[in-house]
């Protein structure tokens, strides 16, 4: 059934989408931020159309702390409130346009994890950085390798991105240099947000009995100084100083349409990391620098799916909580043009792009602005924008 | 002016000490959680005493929150009511032996931060995993490497610690094993708790303006599940199945009398990372297996000092939250009774240490208890304390 809000029914925010943010309007203080459903292009303000204040706390993880049964109904009624005529009378005035909402960061991240789960995207930088080795560690195909990033400096989409300062080492060491980073770059990603916690000492479940939906993530990334910085504890500052989510969480249930199976892997994973549902996604990515699509990452093609990462992140017992962030690594595809990282974009920065306006780039410039966005079929993920600012 | 709390002047745990926590009595359900300072062998629950709500919250991050000024008014005021005599009866029935309390985890962790600072222990390390290489990286004596760690899995001193299952790789690849660690080890650190918070894209101030105080940390680490891992993006799962903290923070107003000149550093460090103030610490430290001492750990010693650790964490703007934790790595000093972590006291579980008991060890078995604690002058540290538990 199709839903009575203007120019939502056939659009690709309609009510089979229904992703959760948080949001104020425009004027509104900070303090009142609450959760809200878009549908078209507007917001649907929760807290009085659902009378539940779980939705007025500022944040989605009480909300998602609920699990799954509450998730579905919940997701049920807004779908009754929007389809049925019935309804529009009393949910009409708790629509508010998106030009006249301001978007927040949608849930507190407890903790974050980024893995690095493209064969392509891991087998680039080690052709990169390592050109005299295997391209791949010898661990890369038995576990999804991943490490803990910052958490508090998670931020929401339109965020400016301050280019940092750093240490590196461009010539013979111990030729240090302190600047701001020269090679600013971005990473394309698909993020998975945790409602349902486990206790200290137990495994997840089932993915979907954890898993409450999906955001588009940007890690930027430093080059320069993660290059310098990273042996042997891995990625440090050259990945704190941002990470940028979209304000949207995509539930699961809107993207039943675009499971698949994941690609085939070689060697067969230990048995805890074996598929026992299909969590490859379908998804389109497409990465655009002011404006322009500079890439098209296809996350179908990942070597390794959400549900092993979700098992083997707890596998030693670690528990989760509710609000943990983990994504992807960068999505990067077998084509040029499929490449989620400038630096795999530019082969490492001796390839610039050619850009329509007669510029090129190799990395970010200050005023660039990124912009990741994402379908499933005939549903829009939220978009993840920055700008990068001057370095202070 | 020494307390009148029977037993505690002239103890370790004087007014010169009062470091903070977070505690029940036993039979208290744990939604009664409270702040308490102690006292000799009492907690002194502040809530009734100094009247104010800031330390029913549950843990002492709203109290952390407030910044040096408070941090150090409402030291001045409890040491008052500890010492007055005039302040006896009304404090008195606030005091909770140590014996009738329960000790919880003293703040909510925002995001957890694991340098590398002792020489001794990189270079350990270095010569068992790196044979052929020289023991310290390139990068090591020109910033203090760090990388996050699990912050939701920081536990209490006494918190079981149950022995992590992984994947690793005993022999060739891919002969890869999924098996309960069988090299299960302990780091014995110093971590330094953020009070005072900065916003995104600043750097920290003053080093006592944002950290409160200091808590011994056990970074529990199973080896060969981290061998086979942390190719390249560093720890994960070797490490995030727990870290135990002591349940009592001490103040940085309690340290001064042990504030040291740091290592000398050669090459100079960055402007950035130059020491404005002494903040080497004159800490004994001591390790017990089972109740017996196998190492005694001097922090002096460390390359690093945690003024520079906090300089780094933050050179790129990312921000700090109340709460954060950054620990100093293992500590380790120039001679075998010194080093910080089995791996080290056993060169690799080559040379087991021998026991009184007549038993020897290299790395943990179930049910061994290791204890950390150190002295600073005469001001004692709280314990951190943790049990082996079987594999489940």
């Amino acid at each position: 059934m199709p839903s009575w809000v203007p120019g939502a029914a056939g659009s690709a925010w309609d009510v089979d989408n229904l992703p959760y943010g948080v949001f104020t309007r425009v004027n509104e203080p900070d303090e009142w931020r609450r959760a809200g459903v878009r549908i078209g292009d507007h917001v649907l303000d929760l807290t009085p159309v659902l009378s539940d204040e779980v939705f007025a706390t500022g944040s989605l993880n009480a909300f998602l702390a609920r699990g799954r049964t509450a998730w579905r109904e919940t997701r049920s009624r807004v779908r009754d409130v929007l389809t049925g005529e019935g309804h529009r009378a009393v949910a009409e005035p708790h629509l508010v346009p998106l030009g006249e909402a301001r978007l927040h960061m949608p849930f507190e991240v407890a903790d974050y994890v980024d893995f690095y789960c493209s064969l392509e995207h891991a087998s680039n930088l080690g052709r990169m950085f390592r050109p005299d080795e295997e391209p791949l560690k010898p661990n890369w195909r038995h576990l999804p390798v991943g490490y803990h990033g910052r958490a508090g400096t998670v931020v929401v989409s339109g965020t400016p991105v301050v280019r940092p300062w750093g240490q590196r080492a461009p010539g013979t060491v111990p030729n240090t240099v302190f600047e701001p980073s020269a090679r600013l770059d971005i990473e394309a990603e698909l993020g998975f947000v945790i409602g349902t916690p486990t206790r200290l000492g137990e495994r997840a479940g089932d993915f979907a009995d954890h898993v409450f939906g999906v955001t588009l993530v940007n890690d930027w990334s430093a080059r320069d100084i993660q290059a310098w910085e990273y042996v042997p504890l891995g990625p440090f500052l050259g990945k704190s100083f941002a990470t940028s989510v979209s304000p949207w969480i995509t539930p699961l249930e809107a993207l039943e349409h675009v499971r698949v199976p994941g690609r085939v892997q070689d060697p067969k994973p230990l048995d805890y990391l074996r598929r026992r549902e299909d969590w490859g996604l379908d998804l389109a990515m497409e990465v655009r620098l002011n404006g322009e699509v500079v890439s098209r990452p296809p996350y179908r093609g990942m070597y390794w799916t959400p549900d092993q990462m979700l098992a083997h992140m707890t596998v030693n017992g670690a528990s989760l909580r509710t609000g943990d962030l983990f994504a992807s690594g960068t999505v990067s595809g077998t084509e040029p043009g499929e490449r989620g990282s400038f630096i795999e974009l530019t082969w490492n920065g001796s390839e610039p792009i050619k850009l329509l306006d007669g510029g090129s780039r190799t990395f970010l410039e200050d005023g660039d602005t990124v912009a990741i966005s994402a379908t499933a079929g005939g549903v829009a993920l939220g978009e993840v924008m920055g700008t990068i600012h001057p370095a202070r």
